[in-house]
């Protein structure tokens, strides 16, 4: 005789979990989510995971490692100029896992689904003998045939950048006692990335559900850099705009080798004109190629034909989010080589990181 | 200067994962996934995680490994009558998981995929400081409003099971070294469940891509629980057939617990009904209880209106999976109560597996 009583693990789904879950989720009572795309919509998908102490410090609050979870897959939709459509997730943590736990990561959840406008579609909760290990599946939408891909950089195309480089690499530096972060800029980047869907989406930055205000580290204005001011021409999508895409996951260095390879391009980048911010100004100069080879940043890297530059700085300006002409891509191997303002090659280490 | 060498992980992922993209992954090789429903249909999702020492065995096989982390998925989609699309999958592994390890896991995915007629189309490699931990996330799609839900079961409705209850469970027990398995079947079957897929489409066995010839467990024949033999009358799908339906993998007990707490139901099993394998008979009596309540089977427990008995019959037959009629539904509190010959309730803890 059973069935009256549920054992805890259903109870912890259903305290903390259950009210994360949206339209199509089924209450996440049911074996699997359900829903429909809306016409014309191809699906598009990805998958990320984040283990304690490799991709989130034990001492991070809760809250903002569920973030980040979301916020590191809303950054590959942003990539693919997609719109959020809701995530599956999967959670595995030590038994000994205090309630207070679940309480803040769900919450911390619960304010980015909001900001976001998207909901959790089913996952499953298990203990480990290991540290906390965390996988999200988000689920996004893009107009048929419009997904933006890595393959599209053509030489004569300029290589663009959104916010600033390296902030989230020297902000492990701080967490980890190496780096003085007297304003906790550098901490807060590494923690909590801004996924630049805003300006994926052609959206104006207060279209987005929950978004107030200018995010904190758009220190770099759009617009200064040559290209031309607000033209008053329409919004337009990133998709409408560039002809290739990444987000910055790996390192920037490493990342704009993934946008050369695709393309089958070289890019020259000015080392001078990436975007770095005050804080990572401050730490100085010996933290250059920290800044340009550490990952987290959860930026975009473009693609931009000479002709689409304007609409760039149009829908950026539109979007909130700082955009910075860095270079060009060229004809020849698919590496990248940049250059201080004497033209003279900075020496960077290949590759960013690796798990293996 | 960079972007020649690609690090370790690029290379790995290339040689084992890359062969086992298919459309809309992309080759793997940019931010997501993009794929088109087929018209008409709505998509289905779940997802799962299995961490090394809590779902499988540090010594099992990698490449069983992989495929039950995909068929638990699968046996998702069938208890929503979903057809598999594609997957995403996370895997977190030790630094020092030999190139063999990814060889074997990959190969036997591979196998799966064929069978299942499905491919990868996303997901992330990452080390772990921790056991293997494995998530993955199942893409299938149903026929607009077509889904199966688990709140259909009434009263009245007869409650039916495929397969074999409780060899998963005792398999478990044999690789702990606490049963003998002379014949290797209950291993087998905690290593590899048979997402009833066949049955929940309304295919036959053998037109389920990569499956020629009956498996292994198909000992309990359609048609020996005094159901009509085949009536020759047209295929259905389990979603034209079953009022409700779920997958176990907590557990007989716990499983059927939910269905009727989602039904609003009780339910009256006989225990000498539920179907066992001959290995889990010979195990005695003593096991029993861990047969009702271990999980991991990945049956299905089906709600059937007696109107649509033998057209359940004749689907089973049709797709070659046994299923057996094991009591009712009935009204009152959603519990489950099973009796013995003699109409003498057995007493069964409560609750099946749970991580917490």
């Amino acid at each position: 005789m059973s069935g009256g009583e549920l054992p805890a693990e259903f109870a912890l789904i259903a305290r903390h979990f259950r009210p994360l879950a949206g339209p199509g989720a089924l209450d996440l009572a049911d074996d699997a989510a359900v829903l429909a795309l809306p016409p014309g919509r191809e699906l598009v998908v990805a998958a990320d995971a984040m283990v304690e102490g490799v991709h989130f410090l034990p001492d991070d609050p809760p809250g903002l490692v569920g973030k980040k979870l979301l916020r590191v897959n809303l950054s590959d939709l942003a990539a693919m100029g997609a719109a959020p459509l809701g995530y599956l997730m999967t959670v595995a943590v030590p038994r000994q896992t205090p309630d207070t736990w679940f309480a803040a990561f769900a919450a911390g959840l619960a304010e980015d689904q909001a900001r976001y406008g998207i909901s959790l579609l089913g996952g499953d909760t298990t203990s480990t003998p290991g540290p906390t290990t965390l996988s999200l599946t988000i689920l996004g939408t893009v107009a048929a045939g419009g997904a933006i891909r890595r393959a599209g950089a053509r030489p004569g195309h300029s290589v663009w950048v959104t916010g600033t480089i390296g902030d989230a690499a020297l902000g492990l530096a701080v967490l980890q006692g190496r780096l003085d972060d007297p304003t906790g800029f550098l901490a807060a980047r590494y923690r909590l990335p801004e996924p630049r869907l805003g300006l994926a989406l052609g959206r104006t930055q207060s279209s987005l559900p929950g978004v107030t205000r200018q995010s904190r580290d758009a220190r770099v204005e759009p617009g200064h850099n040559g290209i031309e001011p607000d033209s008053g021409q329409p919004k337009s999508t990133l998709a409408e705009i560039v002809a290739a895409c990444i987000d910055i996951s790996d390192g920037f260095v490493q990342d704009l080798g993934h946008l050369c390879r695709a393309g089958g391009v070289g890019a020259e980048i000015s080392g001078d004109a990436v975007p770095l911010s005050e804080a990572a100004r401050a730490a100085g100069a010996d933290w250059l190629v920290t800044c340009l080879t550490g990952g987290d940043d959860y930026e975009l890297l473009l693609a931009v034909p000479p002709e689409r530059e304007a609409a760039l700085a149009h829908a950026a300006r539109a979007a909130g989010v700082p955009v910075t002409r860095i270079g060009r891509f060229v004809a020849g191997e698919p590496k990248v080589v940049a250059r201080d303002a004497d033209g003279a090659p900075l020496h960077l280490p290949a590759g960013g990181w690796s798990h293996f």
